[in-house]
């Protein structure tokens, strides 16, 4: 809840307009999951059209199978999930969007240790590339998670480049970042470490490239383009998105799942760039998983 | 391609300014199905801002498993799926968007008779919950396939409202219509006659409604209710919709396959018309299941 609060009051700061509306919301026993949150969400803002960070703990009675495919051991233990979520929407089609994720998964099965596990990631997805942004960012993410050891930045790099990709567009949503998922290899203590590292790491890697973009005129020409790109950041997670699809269908807190949804979408046929545009670049030149750093 | 051209040509005379695009497509031997088929799309109309119908008819090597569930007999054998999907978005939000299709499948398996069998229906979403609307489109599904059977409606009707439901909100998509799927009860003749039924009601069920409410008179309300239940469409068929869901995660073509979603759709947080409002009235009212007719 302070990394949460953190990053909500630099956002507001930066917006200078709009304000975050706090919402706490507790789930009952009896429903599939117990536990409780705290929703912030700014809409209509100078810089973010829509900017949502969540916290959630939740218990649950038995872990599901999808959650112990590695750790048949803990099949049906009860269990803990706590994490914090963001993804923020820019009104500037030159700002990108981002996202972030830390979560931790702790299995209490009874009369054994729990065991914890963590996953998460921070990935960007601009309109229009630029690569003093994709190497900021990169770079800022590579440097958080090199007291963890040198091997972590490029494994996590390659796994959220193969996450964040829509298949059925032969596309990646944006430029990547890091994305780690069952991470328990180092023991309590640095694991965690480690995921608030990532979590420290979102506004020193993304606030800079916010403020070096969100003066930028744009013009309905941009808009357009915002609104189509956005449309794709829907069908990713909707579709592919693991812990969208099936938090919706499972029962999570809908309007917590859907803070990632953008505020406004496009879709028309076949849309394509113009040759040899600025939009054409992002897809033929950022969107494809490349080294940045 | 005969009903494709016969709703087209009927949308297009109406809307009077937009046109449909027609666009023939093949998939190549070595992806995933074979196939071909012709979408039409019209955008930007007078009446309708987005109005897609597509045939298709793709050959496959082997059915898959979900296909075949309850046809065991006939798992991997070779098969043929043609069909007709529609989907129009109107721009004023009085006019509800609508959704058809009618499919076939046909299995051939090697030194035996082929099985065929057929699935579709049609469903109405609209923005303002007017009665008549409901009645004159419900009845016009009921008569339709009153010629096979008094069971048909009832058990198609529930049928399309259980399919048609965002689990998610609690919320049905629309007000229903009818929906079935692996019908093969009546006898080759007469499941494709009522299969023509059903595509052949499409027009007479919903260009009543639009010619009633398209010169009803809107503004930014009703254009920013109109786009957050679009944006519930869009979770409906890509959150839950088996044919979307599939169809983008096998290989199927996405730009036909989306030919459903909305123009432009809107999320924000808690949404929720005011109390009393005609807004407000059509979820506590419309997107409830209920005997129309």
């Amino acid at each position: 809840m302070g990394l949460q609060t953190r990053i909500a009051d630099a956002i507001e700061a930066l917006d200078g307009h709009g304000r975050f509306l706090h919402d706490e919301w507790h789930k009952q026993a009896g429903e599939k999951l117990r536990g409780q949150g705290r929703t912030l969400i700014l809409e209509g803002g100078a810089v973010f059209e829509r900017a949502g960070v969540g916290f959630s703990v939740v218990n649950g009675d038995r872990l599901p199978p999808a959650a112990t495919q590695r750790r048949p051991e803990l099949a049906g233990a009860p269990f803990r999930a706590m994490g914090v979520s963001l993804v923020f929407h820019p009104l500037n089609p030159y700002v990108p969007t981002v996202h972030m994720n830390v979560r931790m998964l702790s299995a209490e099965p009874e009369g054994s240790e729990p065991a914890r596990w963590f996953g998460g990631g921070m990935d960007l997805t601009p309109y229009y590339g630029f690569d003093a942004d994709c190497v900021h960012f990169h770079a800022t993410c590579r440097d958080a998670l090199a007291p963890f050891g040198d091997d972590k930045y490029p494994r996590f790099k390659k796994w959220c480049d193969e996450y964040f990709y829509n298949r059925h567009r032969s596309e990646a949503r944006g430029i990547g970042g890091v994305f780690f998922d069952d991470f328990a290899e180092l023991g309590g203590e640095q694991d965690f470490a480690l995921l608030r590292a990532v979590g420290d790491g979102l506004l020193p890697a993304y606030l800079p490239i916010v403020q070096r973009r969100m003066a930028m005129p744009w013009g309905e020409r941009e808009r357009q383009h915002q609104l189509h790109r956005r449309g794709r950041y829907v069908e990713f997670n909707l579709v592919w998105d693991r812990g969208t699809h099936f938090g919706l269908q499972s029962g999570g807190r809908t309007e917590s799942i859907l803070l990632s949804m953008p505020p406004l979408a496009r879709w028309s046929y076949q849309h394509r760039p113009a040759k040899g545009s600025p939009e054409a670049a992002l897809v033929e030149r950022y969107l494809v998983p490349r080294a940045w750093v």
